[in-house]
């Protein structure tokens, strides 16, 4: 069992890096924060015994030795990195968690057949760089490092340049770290537990994600004398887009989810048509064919749109992550685990991406979900109980062990 | 008459400050790009043997004596600022015909009996400091200087900071330069002189105009786990009050005319549901009792929006600026000039908002456009003949003649 009064204060510990004055996190990927909360992760997992590496894409693996040194290990963790408007929990949890797990293991001297590892992947957010969910991708092989390296933030900068800037380009190659097993714990950033008033969600799988970036390009115009008619507002295109969106993921209700979450006018002036809108999408659904759906749906809406408001409309996809189903070996040792140590559950599936989706093409993979208060995440008001820190990070453990000892 | 080509080459000149490699300008008001047109403008002004003063505001003043020292001068001038996608002609046409007219008066040996003064108004656009016009409304009596100097701009800095910053802080206090009446040449930047075939408009007076600042609060949210229902998306509140505004404003065709010029999103982020946008609002009409129908048919619209999307809306109206009605003596001294040179001429009022709107309220004015290609302007195209530039500094001479030997 591990100590749940160490875990909440080790989270209250790190909630120092990046800490908002609305009680949140704003540690965005490779930001100065980030890199300040990564050198005391690395100095905790030392002070813990754990060997600590890093790749070339920035991630962080600690290593405990197993008995069989011929046994690939067992790996857990999540992600440090946050939104700017992030909480307390999402990723951190799971890592802290991995943390306290190996600590525990510690403590009472237990040495486990195969090795454990717990990683820090970097970028899991998307926020500052996309894909989210970055450099477990490259891990599993769906991009490659240099695809990686060169991707850019809002500012033009590459997440090389990035990874330099905070001392965090490793040198070991993506990839090379081999796995057995890889297990996720992480808040669920939906109301199910909630709701159902349950303490364990044992996650079956991701759902499909599809992002997207837009460009509306209109004319810009003197706000004060081009009439009503003759304007090619490009902000009026992407309201009926934002729109349509929303009508068209609601009419694949309940599952669907569709948002604009960025949209910046190219050179914004209050007496100025705005001329040129950029703007991100993002949609989500259980179903590979949905996604399809409102890709095609969408699509089919923008001509008119465009045509009646002489506007140029381009929307690029960017980014697909299919659906992804875990392994039924590791989902069944979440669940016994959970079983063994009395915890209420159900089975679900993913809404957010998890670095455990790009995991599970490449190793047997699950996830173990604790709830969050009213579902909300991605907010600086996130919240999770301690009691329900320490239950998930019990089911970390124990699934752990399971594996590394089969 | 002036000398056209003269004045289309320092038209030319003056267009490398703030150049845009679309062959537009970006010269915001107390830039640096704006201090080094300043200098220029100073600089030739004192070759063309006139005197400079600079007011607390960073408003110009270029005074050549007249035979009568107990005159007060006449004034003409505009504005050498621009938006960030300006183009060559807005305000700097005004200014520049001014400097030519001098010229030209030099040139003849011509001393007129009122002193005449040449005037660079600081921030007409009202692009980075709201609200536009602002130095000109000072020297009116609309708003004390401090006001002024207090109002700052998106990062924060103030009037007062930006005048030093290019060292435009003058000593002379705002509104001691007595003027005795003001003309304004400037282009139409609208469609009716070219649709019409005609060079000169003989302007009556400005339009009203109302500006606001908009805030929608609603909730930080995860992009892939919150559900449609459960959302209190911001920027979706933005999409249906921006089309809100396009209908109420078409509700009111063809004199009205409303347009969201700026929206940001709080912490924009692909995977958030936006909790915050803010916006602007300019709205515009020849009647004060559109104005108000306007304001009050959006504020009426507001709450259902709000209440269906679980949103906080506030709006807040930042200016007003009443429709003006310019003098009849000054009027007819600008139709007197157009219809001694030959030129062909309508009566119409400003869509756009002008320092002579101002001066209005103070002294007796009017305005001379000119017209310029598909009535684009706020645009980095916007456009205007050497021809009808010349015709409407001659109009500008010949109407400055007539009231200064009045
Ligand atoms: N878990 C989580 O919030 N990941 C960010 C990627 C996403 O799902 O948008
Ligand atoms: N003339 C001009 O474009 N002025 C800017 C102020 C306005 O928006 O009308």
């Amino acid at each position: 069992r591990v100590d749940g009064s160490r875990l909440w204060a080790t989270i209250a510990e790190t909630a120092r890096f990046g800490a908002t004055p609305a009680g949140g996190l704003n540690r965005l990927t490779l930001s100065p924060e980030d890199g300040q909360v990564r050198d005391w992760f690395r100095d905790a997992c030392q002070a813990a015994g754990l060997t600590v590496r890093v790749d070339a894409l920035g991630t962080q693996y600690a290593l405990r030795p197993g008995r069989d040194a011929s046994r690939l290990p067992v790996a857990f963790g999540s992600h440090l990195d946050t939104q700017p408007t992030g909480g307390r929990f999402d990723g951190i949890l799971g890592v802290l968690a991995g943390l306290e797990a190996m600590r525990a293991l510690n403590d009472a001297g237990i040495e486990t057949e195969a090795p454990l590892l717990l990683v820090n992947w970097t970028n899991e957010e998307g926020s500052r760089f996309a894909p989210a969910m970055m450099a477990s991708a490259a891990y599993a092989g769906d991009f490659t490092t240099d695809e990686i390296l060169d991707k850019t933030d809002a500012a033009g900068i590459t997440v090389g340049d990035a990874l330099d800037a905070i001392g965090y380009r490793g040198t070991d190659a993506v990839g090379d770290q081999a796995i057995g097993a890889f297990v996720e714990l992480h808040i669920e950033q939906g109301p199910i537990l909630e709701a159902e008033g349950l303490t364990v969600g044992v996650v079956e799988g991701g759902q499909g994600i599809a992002w997207f970036d837009g460009t509306i390009t209109g004319f810009e115009a003197h706000a004060g004398t081009t009439p009503m008619p003759r304007r090619r507002d490009a902000l009026l295109g992407l309201a009926e887009i934002a729109l349509a969106v929303e009508r068209i993921a609601r009419a694949h209700a309940p599952t669907a989810v569709a948002t604009v979450g960025e949209a910046v006018i190219g050179a914004p002036s209050r007496n100025v048509v705005p001329g040129l809108v950029r703007f991100t999408l993002d949609v989500r659904d259980p179903k590979s064919e949905v996604l399809d759906a409102i890709e095609a749906e969408l699509r089919a809406s923008l001509p008119a749109i465009a045509e009646r408001r002489n506007l140029a409309v381009d929307l690029a996809r960017i980014w697909r992550k299919e659906p992804v189903p875990f392994d039924p070996g590791v989902i069944a040792a979440v669940d016994a685990a959970a079983e063994s140590l009395g915890l209420s559950r159900r089975r679900m599936v993913s809404g957010a991406g998890h670095d455990a989706c790009n995991l599970a093409g490449r190793v047997p993979t699950a996830m173990i979900f604790v709830p969050c208060k009213d579902g909300v995440s991605h907010n600086e008001s996130e919240s999770a109980t301690p009691a329900d820190c320490a239950a998930g990070a019990d089911v970390l453990l124990q699934t752990v062990l399971t594996l590394a000892n089969a």
